[in-house]
């Protein structure tokens, strides 16, 4: 095949752009293969943007990409300021370059992610007649109900969608108008921050500890900028692990009601705690249609697996699906039954408690290792989720000291981007998900060092 | 199995909700079977929702769903009038019931569809090792470099996206600040309607032909409006299937290089010419960044292979790329690599001509029975696409008309949703995506005996 394939292209390579290939029989009588090895070389090359074929015509040297210049100086005009602010999301999504140890990134490696579990999954789920039909809206049954099991809604008040960020993205933009102000619990989650500014929404941060949003700050961020939203992650949150503590779930609910506020609750981190099981969600607590609660299967089975659900009730759920249908249309059949297939299949929990023990050990060793190596900074150690917090000694550029540490061979995050306004002092989000435990005292070497 | 599941499900059945199940290896002694049987008898239950089983615990009787009623009546004043305007999209994607001949909805039927190509060309993507790692940003290589060859652009400005809805979803909100107007050829796309309308900005009609868009009226309504960006659907246009004329594309740049606007052209319908091939795409006239390309697989593919690319130059990519890595991040990768097997592997060309020919014969047969049954009623043959704009006799009420021919067991498009403000006449629009050949003489008899 490899042979058949370097031989067409030197055949293309030889006739100019535009010109037609010799038939496949000719190339077959002419190659001596058979004409399933010449479609496949033929595919080959027109993956790799050698050949194009054209329906009914043949198969022709494709022609040189255009190179000239085009002056889109006009555009600046057009466009005016952008509202869509990108950095922080961009930042989580650039792949390390080979050797670089990666604090940065909040997805698993490859040895925690059930890689050939969802190979498996998504193979059967493919060949299912059903599966590439159009599901039902507001998503496949079978996995409504699980994702209404993991969270103890109801079945009926749970949507399907595209995956984490797609949720967040519907939901924030359904509820109140541009120019709004939105509560946002900080640290909290650059993709939400970016969501809401690029939707012309306006992040109002409300600072947490430990144990999650701190309620007398929440009153009074409610009476000060009158905002009708607050986006909090009480389980896990991203980036320093903290967990709404039990005495604080009653108050920010009450808060949320007296400010007449929807509060939505990111529970995407619902399967990352390090002990056996994470705390219920806020929406167990809500009796008013008070609480949004999104969650998603990605941190758990990969980046790619994009499913998702939004559990909501009353009139905000039909809105909701509205802009999600108008959003998205459907998500895909085919991932809806491969996440199915997934979460209900066998070592599904085995998976779980390994990757449970897994994250734990880690953020053990990278409590233990920056106790010793940087007595200068501090952190809480989480308790779930995968990165911690690590406040840096005062006066530290946080942007520089990633720079420095880039250079040394070592990727984390800078914390600006978790935090809507100026902080009270100079963080790194340093993620565990990617970096296995034997690398860990060698990274924090690294940020030692760079110190 | 099925014995297993049912004794299983008797002995849930008799537990009181909550209370735990006896263990696996019990569960193997007392039903005498293998304990990948149980295993695969749980999995059964957890998907229906009988019970639920957690990690190092055990499996439970799932709890019976809440059922008290929740005052959600604070939510209307907290949510104010809805931006959110989806009924034109919910129409389309409502599955008509049983027997009901269905022209209202855009999917082709089974006998249509590549199912079977596509599960091949899923199982072999999931397959792969890279398939569930994080895609390059900007989307998977081949598939950057087939798109840019089908459309004619260079792989460098091709963005993949999350489909055509996502795309236009993205690129729509992008680029002007709510509120502002932007200029609709019509009748056209209510996905496109709905989502300017959701995002706040102000959808201005421009009437269109069986040429397409009026440059006359294109240039006034940039006039009058000062819109910055028009979309419009140059090839095969969705519900008329109009393409733009050679004589107009050049006109219609122009135009809007005077209104310093962007043109958004929607080219879903690339491969559904009746014809063997379709005219370029408009973009290929573009000589300083001006047209926005925006193309998905879903039509000629299926309704799940949720695949699409944004074609873009100069700093208004930028500003796309960065708006839909925060609603999105990245398209799930095993669906971008099925992409690519499906439409490079052996038998793609051949289910395009093949589909092609079958859309064609079905227009044909429409056309002739409408002319046939229908004199009051008048249209223009489409030449590609997947519907027909049927208009009215003088005074007829198209929602109503709809109603009737649903009662007779045949659902239609009211033409109300395709236009944005009042139209001269009244429409209907006719799909023939859905409807077999041998179907459509009774169709058309059921609008017949309803009019």
């Amino acid at each position: 095949m490899q042979r058949v394939t370097a031989s067409l292209r030197e055949l293309a390579g030889a006739l100019p752009p535009g010109a037609k290939l010799p038939s496949s029989r000719r190339l077959v009588a002419d190659l001596g293969v058979g004409p399933v090895t010449v479609q496949r070389a033929i595919d080959s090359l027109v993956a790799d943007g050698t050949v194009v074929t054209r329906p009914g015509a043949g198969t022709f040297v494709a022609r040189a990409t255009r190179t000239a210049t085009v002056d889109t100086a006009w555009q600046r005009v057009a466009l005016g300021d952008s509202p869509v602010r990108s950095e922080g999301v961009l930042a989580a999504l650039t792949v390390p370059d080979h050797g670089v140890l990666d604090m940065a990134r909040g997805y698993l490696d490859l040895s925690l992610q059930p890689s050939s579990r969802l190979a498996s999954a998504m193979a059967r789920a493919a060949r299912r007649p059903e599966a590439w039909t159009v599901p039902p809206p507001a998503g496949v049954p079978e996995l409504r109900t699980w994702f209404a099991q993991q969270l103890g809604a109801d079945r009926e008040d749970v949507f399907i969608s595209p995956g984490g960020q797609g949720a967040l993205s519907t939901v924030l933009r359904s509820i109140v108008p541009a120019g709004s102000p939105v509560l946002v619990a900080v640290p909290g989650y650059p993709g939400v921050i970016s969501l809401l500014r690029s939707a012309g929404l306006v992040p109002v941060p409300v600072p947490t500890d430990t144990d999650g949003v701190r309620p007398e700050l929440l009153e009074r961020a409610f009476e000060q900028s009158g905002a009708r939203m607050l986006y909090l992650q009480p389980t896990y949150a991203n980036p320093d692990g903290s967990l709404l503590s039990a005495d604080r779930r009653r108050p920010v609910l009450d808060i949320a009601a007296k400010a007449g506020a929807f509060v939505v609750e990111d529970d995407f981190a619902r399967w990352l705690g390090h002990g056996p099981t994470a705390p219920p969600a806020l929406l167990r607590d809500d009796t008013d249609g008070r609480v949004i609660t999104v969650n998603s299967l990605s941190k758990v089975s990969g980046p790619s697996l994009r499913v998702g659900c939004i559990v909501s009730r009353g009139p905000v759920a039909q809105r909701i699906a509205g802009l999600s249908f108008v959003d998205h249309l459907i998500v895909a059949r085919p991932l809806q039954e491969a996440a199915v297939e997934l979460v209900t299949g066998a070592g599904w929990n085995a998976h779980l408690r390994a990757l449970s023990a897994a994250l734990g050990a880690r953020a053990s060793t990278l409590s233990t290792e920056l106790a010793r190596q940087l007595p200068g900074c501090s952190f809480h150690r989480p308790r779930g989720g995968f990165s911690l917090w690590l406040r840096l000694p005062r006066g530290t550029d946080d942007l520089e000291l990633a720079r420095r540490t880039r250079e040394r061979g070592l990727v984390v995050g800078p914390g600006r981007h978790y935090v809507v306004a100026e902080d009270d002092a100079t963080h790194l989000r340093l993620c565990y998900a990617a970096i296995t435990e034997q690398h860990i005292p060698t990274a924090v070497g690294i940020l030692a060092d760079s110190l």
